[in-house]
């Protein structure tokens, strides 16, 4: 079923996202403060909106897919906001990874105008976006999650539903956190196991094969020369930036202190993660935590 | 092949073991300061051993499963150690989790007379052993892992090399410690998603699909109803204890301090284990650690 | 020199430190939601406002001090704001603990109609504020510090200036957040040596001496019966109350956030803090976090 | 009262003890395997003994300090220990830092064979040991102490008796322990102070009159710049090495191990200590951990 869909926030992520609807059939209409990835866009068969505005009108569905909150609260909230542009019955998908309390917050304004929203945050990276291979964690009642998931699979594989409004945001940050203490967790075990002796490779094989054995072991080691494919082999190329786990990490301690959650593990790794980006490595891949707990 | 086995502490762990290895055909030799369980097994086709030196006589490998390093030196070295009695060539293979410096030490004494030895500590618990599908992470030479390989393979499914004496303990520490780190970082990043309004099984089912999966997600969910089989939806009841897994720990933090390592995550988790023995916690289940994070 | 003051917010702290204003011959003019607590102010010389906007009207100087940084905004900025009521020149001193962003916007806000701002969070406690012997830590700039401290002098004992507008904020939660580190330290250093068979009072005495001096050990030790006259020794009856002791480590965690700052001590204080919540200590004394550290 | 005194390890520390006790008016024997720091404490009035041996003959109280738990315990128990070699009654001072098990095990072999025994750490740096304004923190019983009181007088200002022999040991580590927490985290808060704009020489002033205040604060600024004497205004020179600094910390993890203690401050520290010594800051003052902090 061919749609005709807005989509606002054209960067790395939402560039190949956008691209991958065209290719599904949809009507894509695209807008970007930089023009050249919304003229690259518009000559692979995308049309090119003049403004937010004008992206977000005569459209079946709206796609956003922003920095950070207050990126996301500008374009559809206040004076100027989108609120005031949006037909009623459109189905908002944002696709920024934001907090779960603003997501909410843009959630009740545009309901109480008859516009549906989800948030949908996504993981896979680049590769996956261009791949159309995303997993998206959705937050939204169960009529506009049906809705969305109909566009969602032809940008990603996976899509899951995780409660109400905001709920997407909140299983992100929560797989995130987990994510981040596996990293570090599965690095400062190979390092002392390599500090007694033991070959990385061996005690890798070892943990994978025990319980031990988590998504780091499997798909993206952190030592060099264990795993060829993986960022680690690479010279941590990423992949997934430690910058970007650190902002998903801020949004996790976030979410735990408006909820009064102890987090000890997660909270450790956020001071490994910052530390980490004193030493100049923002820009590596996040499995770059292995050589924080280095000997040289 | 049938040989002649001698095994040394009958205890839960040790009685099944040395039960599978009569079952396999072996001639099985058996010691324990507990002369009940000495006799179970001898009504079952072992031979009771008189003490320690018979135990260790005429026999082609002896097995010693004890609790700690002080058991296990004093039973192999001093004036009355087994290293007088045992024969040249006999392979010694201690399943005992202990620290690897005195698995080394023994090792090397041993060695000095001609008896071979190798650390073979064990992860599988009660029902491992009973099942007769443990793990065992092996430390010693190519030699005497290929002669160890054939006997273990009689009392378990996984066997894994991991370097020379005392790689096996160190392995098996590494990934205990890394495994105390999924545990607790798996159930603080439940309880977020709880005290967000998620539901548990959602979430863990979203995460298991993603990034965040690990062992526990995957086998051994720590949120009680989540999992049926698991322990938290037993009461707790282990399962591995929270004073096993506390054990561990310490000796993880010991390699860590002899190896100048960092472990920021194990200590973080070795001091929370600490903290839920002191709210009596002890014999529960090693995932009530949920507990620790709960709001109550 | 007698000044007309007005002041809002008149709870523990807020009340005595107006009562105080009074004293010291100021004409204050006092308001709060709860009428009570003004009624009583007014039978001591205070005059009692009708509302907000009456209490900041024809005053020199106008006091709040409310309980976190909604309040404070939303009495003083946005279309009902007191912005809209306060004379040009207006000196106005917010003493709530908020967080510096905030502190920030109301007095840019502000000083874009020519009204002063500092703000002067407080610590001392309700015992400070009675006696008159409270600590101001401000933020502003020098002409306005040299106004606020004539006012704040009659409040308290100790007025520093710490920078510019909300540096009063972060100094004070730098502060707080050691603090916090320094009891948490303390307690379990004391425990260690308790679980090691030393005794509580000779070993606080030995390091009070020695290099772990600190203000805990000095004045308000942690273990019940080192010091008669602390809250431990007293059942843990306030003093200063784990649940702000949280509130401010939250104050601290959000600057070190927007900041980028490591803070590794202070993340786990807040987490100690946040689990001694949960097993319902929030009303006990800060020092209670001795007990989190304890065998029994 | 003049006595007759051997001294064992001339080291850094012990060159200028014994020195101190020569000045005092004793007659001191002397013995390092380094013949040339024997040689200059003999040019100075001290003995020179030709083995540890001939040390430890013919006097009344046998002072020592060593590097290590093994080289104190090889040097006293064993087939070739010093037990075998001291006279009864003679009184043995171990200034050694080291763990507590073995202290008690020395003082108790020691003590059957009728030889008196105290432990007793020092602090206060080489400087303190040339100026003999030493800290001892003692451990044994109250007849011991108050002879080993007399001694320690000519070497240092304030001797403490903890406890029971071990005692000295377990208060040390306790004290340090809980001095390395109270760097670390003012070194945290003054980073986050300066991170948020304030100036860390007000920031450190506001915080050392406040409830702040500890023995890093007032003596030992780990700021460069705020405190002219201190290392930090030295380019971290030592003072007190981040080395010895962990190697404490190792103690003290050894002490909380075995005494099953709950210590998330302390192991949060050792591990940033240990952090810093892989950054190749062993050599640098313990205050160095301020840079860990830094966003350079």
């Amino acid at each position: 079923m061919s749609l005709s869909i807005g989509f606002i926030g054209l960067g790395n992520m939402g560039g190949p996202m956008a691209a991958n609807l065209v290719k599904a059939g949809h009507q894509v209409k695209v807008f970007d403060l930089n023009q050249s990835v919304v003229n690259d866009l518009a000559s692979n068969g995308a049309l090119a909106a003049t403004d937010a505005k004008h992206c977000a009108t005569d459209i079946d569905v709206l796609i956003s897919m922003l920095p950070a909150s207050k990126h996301v609260k500008s374009l559809y909230l206040g004076d100027t906001g989108l609120i005031h542009v949006l037909a009623k019955n459109t189905l908002v998908i944002d696709c920024s990874t934001i907090d779960a309390a603003s997501a909410r917050e843009v959630g009740a304004e545009l309901g109480e105008q008859g516009i549906a929203f989800v948030d949908a945050p996504v993981s896979g990276g680049v590769a996956g976006a261009t791949a159309g291979t995303l997993t998206f964690i959705v937050g939204g009642d169960d009529a506009h999650f049906s809705q969305a998931q109909h566009v969602l699979a032809d940008m990603g594989k996976n899509i899951f539903h995780a409660g109400a409004i905001g709920a997407g945001q909140i299983a992100k940050i929560c797989n995130n956190m987990l994510l981040s203490i596996l990293m570090a967790g599965t690095s400062e075990a190979i390092q002392m196991g390599i500090n007694n002796g033991l070959d990385a490779k061996v005690l890798s094989d070892i943990m994978t094969a025990s319980s031990g054995r988590n998504w780091t072991l499997e798909l993206y080691n952190p030592c060099p020369g264990v795993m060829e494919t993986a960022p680690a082999s690479n010279n941590y190329k990423p992949g997934f930036m430690v910058d970007l786990m650190a902002k998903d990490l801020g949004l996790a301690m976030e979410a735990a202190q408006q909820s009064n959650s102890a987090t000890p593990m997660g909270s450790m790794a956020k001071n490994l993660y910052t530390m980490l980006q004193h030493q100049g490595a923002g820009s590596d891949d996040f499995s770059a935590i292995f050589k924080l707990f280095s000997k040289e």
